[in-house]
């Protein structure tokens, strides 16, 4: 299941074994498929990791044995994902999918109407009928590109019940020396044929797949091979049933070659429950640090193949390739979910810390490049870099040891800068973690947190200079601090610009939202809950856990005592602080040129000194009339519309009210109004949900005390250790919350989340030195080619180094709907190119729309030479993928089918790229050289 | 380790398959070792079986590979016996012997004296220097045939710790892909040397062995194969020691070639510890049923062969071969032993009883053929076949259902019979056992029990005949019967020949043994204990187990209230009955023809509703002044003296003071004085000592409630079960007991221990139906050969049937010295022929001295045409073995070793065979077609 561990056996091998390989997999004998380096997940991860992941495992198995995978794969994890099933589907040119999990009550009414196969059009944008066309009419068969021939297994992904062959397992082996007492020819036949029977009652045409094997068999293939060689002998010799080795690319044809008609799945498989009071929603959430931590390095993995790009890849120096690797690894469906064991989860950490450089306690104000003393005179140089397509303007944030700041921008004009305190809470936090993780103290303590607004050009950086001021007179802004006293009434409203938060002061507690500019208006509250978790102790014995979220109980979460509620306010940011229990802290943003809240939440250590497991939520609440209706994304890229105690594909019946309605979120979850949308953006993967309408949940951190039974074997009590003293992990992250008037949230949600995904990466260095001794920058800057340096400024380090810089050509910047997914430079010297149309059919008035890029113009300092399109992994040309696409019958009577808007084929002489809403499209891009 | 499982293996292999193993073999790369159907037991086996299974192991090599494996490998039994060195080691031709468990202190011992690897002389009489001479001296090397080099294991018999390489083992593998995190080629070697280093600071000579490997490994080579290449290519690189595939031949053959002066061992290395409170002296006893009945079908097997042969072997009937298979597995050191788990007992009880044809239930009185009803007229023709090469007189003892009998024989005249009546314990046993058994109740009851003395030729049979007596006046005299009244002091004497009981009426206890011939008198007594088995909760943790004996209390067995004592008396037998307890039942016979008693117990179930677990033993009780000094077998072959809390070759530091004295038995055990010597012979394998001087002490059933962490890993709880109601095993047996005048008691012990092995084999006819209607009866006479049937009487069956025969010619006997322990007609239509002498060198002042044997009159109804001699096992000429037998050097100073008393070569004229004291002559004998 993981290409990584192939490849590691791979290398090992002789020529004479890889050769005997080669050549069984050219007879298909054997068969690569799904083919990514691991079976990612579909809940927990981003589509641009699942790109990437796949990308990576299907070049080396074109490199090395000049294959392009068939067939989809994902039998093990938990739900399944539209994404998957167009994007990482049929966009990658499989022509079927299969997997193991779907509901227990799904899986029971698609038995009943033999629809355990059928067509899955992930799609709304490319399935939809908004744009309808007849299309192949009247065969009644389609396959518009976007759908894909998909098999559910009718239990499990393992042998059936009694064929498992390893040395220890319990199935008879067919014994047929009949000298033997356990002889036992006739027996072993007339169970396969009945299992076979009845496998054939529910399934649609002749034909049907075992998966002989499941997880942890074939450590001595032989035993196997043995037995299903005797199976398939004497079964055929019996006659019932025919039996034979096959692959999932023959099963896939000899279901088309029937021409059987076959029923049409929309939306998802979430969530998962294999049993009545077994949602498996709870990995949605579980781990959220090694979720954040794999965000982080997805953006910063894109980013760094960009920087990669404009300086040259050579296989000579440190390169992407090892943060590649570890970062495909990780999006297993049991690493990235949060369902690994703890010491697997550290191992996954480890691989993606190796070639990270940028500060990464910088969330916890511990950045030792940033706390150089500035008295004496010297300089600091951040160096901002935008991976986005897109001009960008947005806050710097970093500890510094001194109030007596300021900060001038590479024309050398001092800009408005704000400080901000370091509260004590943050102080605990930075000198715990910073002790855990590096086993020493951290020496110097910052006093501030220094905020400015960076103005940053498309794939481009910019440079600041921070300079002690020398007279107790500071350049920048020390925010004002407040503290109401204890008994006092009134409300109190932050922001500088559009949007106003409004708190009560008795209470402590957020009340009014409110946007000048589009005159929203809307009743808000915020609030942390917890769920205990299931000890497994129940009649029905389901432990809430590492997979599976099962309450028994709702607990809000109140301060004891006065919130304690304190604001800071400035010219960048307002922020209220509360300590909302010792354990929960909370910090709201406002930005002065941004119109979302920002949120900040410190939870943990989650206390289990009870006994009890607690599941920890926050919950924003709304008069807004939702009518059971919200919206999370698909790997965040589609939404797709949710309704609770509801499922599209069957009648639901619902056991567990709350688990029971938890999807995956990664890029965000919205709900609306007849006026208003309300959207809460998020920085990893997170569980969420409405649960009452007018409110949005998500789940933020979970520690348990008992073990789900599902695999992991182990409780998910993750802790973190000083001097082997060990408490419970906290959690810092950010959510983020606007409200729109109805129809004008997309934007937001698009763009910003692109800003949340690709947020500003930094790098720092002192102007005195000549010689840059901090590695931390060099990493970035000297990325970039020699050539074109450009306008030296006077002062300083500025005058020797470049200061500011686009990849792009001057003034380009992508259009707002069009995002680039991927700039690498492959090994063979040609680029990697991937845009990504944002936007959804009918989602925004305006950028729903084609969108054109002009190819050249991406390419500042490079002449391309040669575009060629690909299918989405990369590992063939688009237009061959196409070409053997596998045409299908719907069943029932003569349907409308969308045809998607695609843009067009590349005029070599214009080289300008349309992209339909939705489209992602995927070049190699030749230059000049 | 079980050749019947590589057989089985073997069958199925491809012929491909077959030859590539065949070339391995033949390179030496693959070394065949040991080579019986499994590595036998060496407490709790009977050297017979020991040999037959290891003549069958050979031959299957010899014909397949062409190979007489060179090793003796013996690693895992639980202790080592003298038998196994000299017998089935330096007499089947091997040059060396390895294995791996021996007492913890002996193996401190020689670790410090670097004498783990030795010459073990494991015979008294070849090795006695009673008859020494100079051999090869001044060399000081020696082989006289009968000591073997032998090797103990450092530690177990597996790898060296953190150096096994299952797929799921612990141990680190060789890692050399420098790119992953755990390279750890120099640890690996490092640790590699260590242990290296460590092992040859106790070996002689710059070779050690490493066993690669233990139990349940090698399912899949390959992972082993791998890690075993990186460490021989890793570890000679680095060049301070030098590793290399070997095999224990190889080994063998650089240890000669080093010219190394070894130790002498001589003796056996029972019994074992691996640690202070562990003595594995539990399984001499675990398990009496099993072990009882592979004793009665290696008495049967040995007989039926010879029966096989008189008719002609022929594979197109049922032959001997099943019976082969499955007696020679049971000899495994996890199966006689009482070690396995009860799953895996059961499977060995269903292969013994496979062909098995006597009545096997006649020793709880169940035997239909003999329970018919003779009232009509009808009679029972009883065939009595004596397997042994003497004449011999006899008890027969078959349950009747009226008392109007009477026996006649062959010639038809009447001899003397006697009724015994089936007593209540009895009718009780058989009733629960029969229904267990056969899942019916027993459809008739038979009312008494018939006993008659019969005579029987050599190698033959003799023909008896119960008939029913028209008449109420009854030819078969029923005893007398006689049961004490309460508070009656006074004695019983029982016996009616030379061996007279005498018991306490009042106490219902044996007190004096009287023997009139001899004018022994001596005063006895024999009682019951038990001891309660640790349940492993002393903080040595430790339980009495299937393996091991760890007593924590003895309590003496004393009946509840007056012993019920019942006397019969009659012309053949007197009886005396003893309900000790509920469930101790014991019956003491005095036959008028015999000088020994017969005990006859039978215990259980042995009662644990108080939760102890408990191991019972018997006591008989003298005055002898013995000194600590007692003598039991080894493998029912020599007799070694055993000395209460002292070992030959160190000292012992006593922590069990009676498990750690306890010593398997076979044959026998003896204890002497100045005047007499007390002999207790058995019926099956037990363990037993001397715990006090004067007293002989045998284990006769043990149940108990824990696992004594050996493997086995379930409590020894043998349980019978009719309708799911089950209830402790109940053990019925029999031992024998003698007083001779000192000097005198071998010549029983000898003669009768071959009568208690090879009993009276019985088959049952009817006289009035023409067609031989009853199997039991068949399945010896239709053995014999049409043309042998001699001199038809004129009685009814006997008229048209042989009523009497012997294979021997006529009036020839075997010498009282030599017993034949295999008649055997070969695939090939060959004999083989295995002769012993059963006398050590001085045990008998009359009969250990050389005997000769006239072959040809073996033989009365064929013609010799050859006779080769053969190695013990049969695979090589004896003069070929000895040609190749490897000589070694002794330490210390020149000594006189002995040289063998032997039979010299056999002059094919005279075909006569000679034997010294315990000497066992193995030849293929060719006849005249």
């Amino acid at each position: 299941m993981m290409q990584a561990f192939f490849q590691r056996w791979w290398r090992d091998q002789s020529e004479l074994v890889q050769d005997t390989v080669k050549k069984l997999v050219s007879s298909g004998q054997l068969e690569l498929i799904n083919g990514g380096m691991c079976m990612h997940d579909e809940a927990a991860t981003h589509y641009i990791d699942m790109i990437d992941q796949t990308t990576l495992g299907h070049r080396f198995i074109k490199q090395e044995f000049g294959q392009t995978p068939r067939i989809g794969w994902q039998i093990d994890p938990f739900g399944h994902s539209a994404v998957q099933a167009y994007l990482l589907g049929a966009e990658v040119g499989f022509d079927s999918l299969f997997f193991g999990r779907i509901d227990y009550q799904d899986r029971a009414k698609r038995k009943d109407e033999k629809s355990l196969e059928f067509l899955w059009q992930g799609s709304k944008t490319f399935g939809s009928s908004a744009q309808a066309r007849l299309y192949y009419f009247p065969c009644l068969c389609f396959n518009n590109g976007t759908s894909i021939f998909a098999g559910a297994f009718p239990e499990g992904y393992g042998s059936p019940d009694n064929f498992y062959f390893e040395v220890n397992d319990d199935s008879p082996i067919v014994q047929d020396d009949i000298n033997l007492f356990d002889y036992n020819v006739q027996d072993r036949v007339d169970e396969f044929v009945a299992v076979a029977l009845s496998q054939g009652n529910i399934t649609r045409t002749d034909h049907i797949m075992w998966t002989m094997g499941t997880d942890f068999k074939y450590q001595y293939a032989h035993t196997w091979f043995r037995q299903m060689d005797k199976l398939i002998h004497y079964v055929n010799k019996d006659g019932r049933v025919n039996a034979l080795y096959s692959t999932p690319s023959i099963y896939t044809d000899v279901k088309h070659a029937t021409k059987e008609r076959w029923p049409v799945k929309t939306e998802d498989f979430f969530p998962y429950a294999d049993r009545a009071n077994a949602y498996w929603t709870g990995y949605f959430t579980s781990r959220p640090a090694i979720k954040r931590y794999v965000r982080m390095m997805s953006s910063y993995y894109l980013a760094a193949r960009q920087l990669e790009f404009f300086r040259g890849r050579s296989n000579l120096r440190p390169n992407t390739d090892t943060l590649a690797d570890a970062l495909a690894i990780t999006q297993h469906h049991d690493a990235v979910s949060g369902t690994e064991k703890q010491h697997v989860a550290n191992d996954y950490a480890k691989r993606l810390s190796i070639g990270y450089v940028e500060c990464p306690l910088l969330n916890i104000s511990y950045c030792p490049p940033s706390e150089v003393d500035l008295s004496s005179g010297k300089s600091l140089v951040i160096a901002v870099y935008n991976s986005l397509g897109w001009k960008r303007e947005d806050v710097v944030r970093i500890p510094v040891t001194t109030k007596s700041v300021a900060v001038r921008d590479s024309s050398g004009k001092e800009i408005e800068s704000q400080l901000l305190p370091l509260v004590n809470a943050s102080i605990g936090i930075r000198n715990y973690y910073v002790k855990a993780y590096l086993g020493k103290s951290p020496s110097n303590e910052p006093k501030y947190w220094l905020v400015f607004l960076a103005s940053v050009p498309p794939l481009g950086f910019s440079t600041y200079i921070v300079s002690g001021t020398k007279t107790t007179v500071t350049s920048s802004t020390i925010s004002t601090a407040f503290t109401p006293k204890e008994g006092v009434n009134g409300t109190i409203v932050i922001g500088q610009g559009n949007l106003k938060l409004v708190y009560a002061v008795d209470e402590g507690m957020l009340t009014q939202y409110i946007n000048k500019r589009s005159s929203v208006k809307a009743s808000i509250e915020q609030s942390y809950n917890f769920y205990s978790g299931n000890d497994g102790s129940d009649k029905d014995p389901q432990a809430s856990g590492a997979y599976i979220f099962r309450p028994n109980g709702t607990y809000p979460i109140k301060s004891e005592g006065q919130v304690p509620l304190t604001v800071f306010r400035g010219p960048v940011v307002d922020e209220i602080h509360q300590q909302i229990t010792p354990w929960i802290y909370q910090v709201t943003r406002v930005y002065k040129a941004k119109e979302h809240a920002d949120i900040e939440f410190t939870v943990g250590p989650i206390p289990v000194d009870d006994g009890i497991g607690k599941e920890v939520a926050t919950q924003i609440t709304t008069t807004m009339k939702t009518n059971k209706t919200f919206y999370t994304d698909s790997n965040g890229r589609d939404f797709i519309k949710r309704i609770r105690d509801f499922r599209t594909d069957w009648d639901l019946q619902v056991n567990q009210p709350v688990a029971g309605n938890y999807y995956p979120i990664n890029l965000g979850i919205y709900m609306e109004d007849n006026l208003t949308e309300l959207s809460v953006l998020v920085d990893r993967s997170v569980g969420g949900s409405s649960i009452v309408d007018g409110q949005i949940e998500l789940m933020l951190h979970r520690r348990l005390l008992f073990d789900d039974s599902r695999g992991v074997d182990e409780s998910l009590n993750e802790t973190v250790c000083v001097d082997e003293n060990c408490q419970g992990l906290t959690i810092q992250g950010n959510f983020y919350l606007r409200i729109d008037p109805l129809g004008e949230g997309a934007k937001w949600r698009r763009s910003f989340g692109q800003e949340i995904y690709s947020p500003f990466l930094l790098a720092f260095t002192e102007q005195v030195k000549e010689i840059l001794e901090v590695a931390y920058f060099i990493d970035i800057v000297d990325l970039l080619p020699q050539e074109i340096i450009v306008s030296p400024l006077q002062d300083g380090w500025t005058s020797s180094h470049q200061s500011k810089f686009s990849g792009m050509a001057p003034s380009y910047s992508l259009p707002d709907n069009v995002a680039m997914l991927t700039l690498q430079e492959l090994e063979d010297g040609k680029v990697l190119l991937r845009l990504a149309h944002l936007y959804e059919i009918g989602e925004d008035k305006d950028l729903s729309i084609t969108a054109s890029v002009e190819l050249q113009k991406l390419f500042a300092h490079k002449k391309i030479s040669k575009v060629t399109e690909m299918n989405l992994s990369a590992n063939q040309g688009r237009a061959e993928m196409e070409r053997k696409r596998l045409v299908w019958t719907v069943e029932g009577a003569p349907r409308e089918e969308a045809k998607a808007v695609r843009g067009g084929s590349i005029d070599p002489s214009k080289l300008v790229v349309e992209l339909g809403p939705m489209e992602i499209r995927t070049f190699i891009v030749d230059f000049l050289s």
